[in-house]
């Protein structure tokens, strides 16, 4: 009998019949004898609509009213499953931030869960109930409602699996995780384990099926990960600890590709390190996630940066750039940007994998913009339209 | 400079536009020097969208989870209209039940407000903030989120009112209260003024403008309320103490009609008031409102009870019914009530209202199945079609 933690995501709780399919799922499961908690997303694309209607209410919607807003979409998911398991028969209670206490603190739009009290969890689960917590939402010191991000209800889950010390599991609308997105390319294989790093750097790629965040506190408290087809016998993939015991060591585990970014260059400016920390920490401030950085050695103690960044974090990277520097003659906005990753936990221990890529690159005549690495991964900034051969051809190379 | 509470019913936040207009509104009179509170309803017809899909989910959705789901509604609104307003440049907040501590008791789907905490909204009005407040809904002591019953909202904004010692205004659809519903009785007058216990009857009686419980508080505390139309500089009605300078003391102010009950009759029981008071009692328990109650003279120690209750009761006051006696052969449900009520102070001190109705009745040829009276209104249950004919006939008679 183990504390089983499940989230479904928008797509599979997007009908009432879909709710209903999981009410059943659900429930055969705690009927066979497992305590369960299930984590829900809003149905379907609540999240987009309600950011729509914001929008025609105000162009730049205040953004603690913003996740007021949104937050009403999980709290509708999770009163309508919990109704749906009691007309099954079987006792069910939804809870919202407020009632299990899910503490978080940060940005608005983007909080981190800093604790949840799962006492009254665990109150319900020994009464015999199902417990249903609305995921992506908390509540902050000041008691407002805070959201955790686009994909937060799996970091819900994940941070309530920690604290009741369950087993995890993701139920999505795609089968598992794969190498390569199969939207991207047809032949991708799944992959059956994943070890956290190489997931977190996938995830953190524009891989859309994880919150990355999720899978840090995952690694954080060695909780395993299930990620599987929603009311499906599929086998899905079990994201945990590096095996020891890998003995194909493959040099490459993934590939990622993400046209969320922009690159932004700013061209003659004095090259002081005083005055980039001091932007770069401003635009941190502000929580906009700085992804890849390059810059050109100083000429006349000029120099040019670039850097890539979140589309939607434009207009607040530009008003900050603003105050540096004259941003119309001094700024390039690049739109034209796919970031493509490989990401394997192998490259650790094989070397010359970055040369290969580049190697392929130089004989299939693509672009590269930029280049970032850490020691598991290696992505580079193409044109959007490199990216479905890039993926192919690496993807052959490398055999995903 | 005042504290005014406001509450805007669904249809006048019905839209994104409508929302917009009201920020403006409120920001105005806000800017004029008073310090504002705006409780808002769902959006339009969000609360019976969201029974319909809860409804697809099951046909018997649990009242706990139901309220859990309604109480987004007003959340959204409340979200919406606190964006609205700060993007005309003012500072403004939303609160949801929690937030501000609505504390409530009593069952699901139609709680009573037990307390607010006020320091909230007083901090955020100190601050020069606006303060909107999702209505309909509270916390009860198991952290539960209840719901006030439809129309809940007036009674937030007059809950608040009462606490912060300030002014309400409910905006709604309607310009005024009338003594006829202008729908039925095209050329019903408008009440400029009218007393708490004379509206408190029309409200429970049919009228839809305002919540009934909402005007007893308002009673209660002594806090005038404002009744008008959203958005517009058409008079309204103010509800307050009876004036003792009510000159014409009209014996009638006005007319309710509600085709929302039934009559239930159950034949040939004992007559035995520990049966009845019993069964009245277990009824009572459920929280079903029953109204009207004739009965029989005992033929035999047996008799005949006839009462209405709302019709979506019936369900559940069958069950109970069938606890006391052979349901099939003894209980009788005319479907074919319609409330018909008069009402008016000017009652207290005029004589011979009730008879000159029944002499209009009698002339008439309108059939009354059932009558009851207070010391302000005489009720009697009519046939359906003779609805429209008997407004009209008294409407004139009384000069309303």
């Amino acid at each position: 009998m183990a504390i089983i933690v499940q989230k479904y995501g928008g797509s599979s709780v997007g009908t009432v019949e879909k709710i209903k399919a999981i009410a059943k799922t659900v429930t055969d499961r705690k009927n066979s004898g497992d305590s369960m908690v299930v984590v829900v997303s809003a149905m379907g694309d609540t999240t987009d609509e309600l950011i729509d209607i914001a929008n025609k209410v105000t162009s730049s919607p205040d953004k603690r009213e913003l996740d007021a807003l949104l937050s009403t979409g999980e709290m509708r998911s999770a009163a309508l499953l919990a109704m749906a398991i009691k007309s099954l028969g079987c006792d069910a209670v939804s809870y919202t931030a407020y009632q299990i206490n899910i503490k978080t603190s940060g940005q608005f739009g983007k909080s981190l869960i800093d604790d949840i009290n799962v006492d009254k969890i665990k109150k319900s689960l020994d009464e015999g109930k199902i417990v249903i917590a609305a995921g992506f939402q908390g509540i902050n010191e000041d008691g407002d409602i805070t959201t955790l991000g686009r994909g937060g209800s799996d970091t819900t889950a994940v941070a309530i699996a920690v604290k009741l010390n369950g087993l995890c599991e993701i139920y999505t609308d795609v089968d598992g995780i794969y190498s390569v997105d199969p939207r991207e390319h047809k032949d991708a294989s799944k992959l059956y384990e994943i070890d956290y790093e190489e997931m977190l750097e996938l995830s953190s790629l524009g891989a859309q099926v994880m919150h990355p965040r999720s899978i840090e506190l995952a690694q954080k408290y060695s909780i395993p990960i299930y990620v599987g087809l929603s009311n499906s016998k599929i086998r899905g993939t079990i994201i945990k600890e590096e095996s020891n015991m890998n003995m194909e060591n493959k040099p490459v585990t993934g590939i990622a590709t993400s046209d969320e970014d922009i690159a932004v260059t700013v061209k003659d400016i004095d090259g002081n390190i005083n005055l980039i920390s001091n932007l770069f920490e401003n635009i941190a401030n502000k929580k906009i996630n700085i992804d890849m950085i390059s810059q050109t050695a100083p000429i006349n103690n000029k120099i040019n940066i670039s850097f890539t960044i979140p589309k939607i974090d434009l207009e607040e990277c530009l008003n900050i750039l603003k105050e540096h520097c004259d941003i119309k003659s001094q700024v390039d906005i690049d739109e034209d940007i796919t970031k493509f990753s490989i990401v394997g936990i192998g490259m650790k221990t094989t070397s010359g994998v970055a040369a290969r890529m580049f190697k392929l690159f130089r004989e299939n005549n693509i672009e590269v913009k930029m280049i970032t690495t850490s020691e598991i991964r290696v992505t580079c900034a193409i044109k959007h339209e490199d990216k479905l051969r890039t993926v192919k051809i690496v993807a052959n190379e490398f055999n995903l």
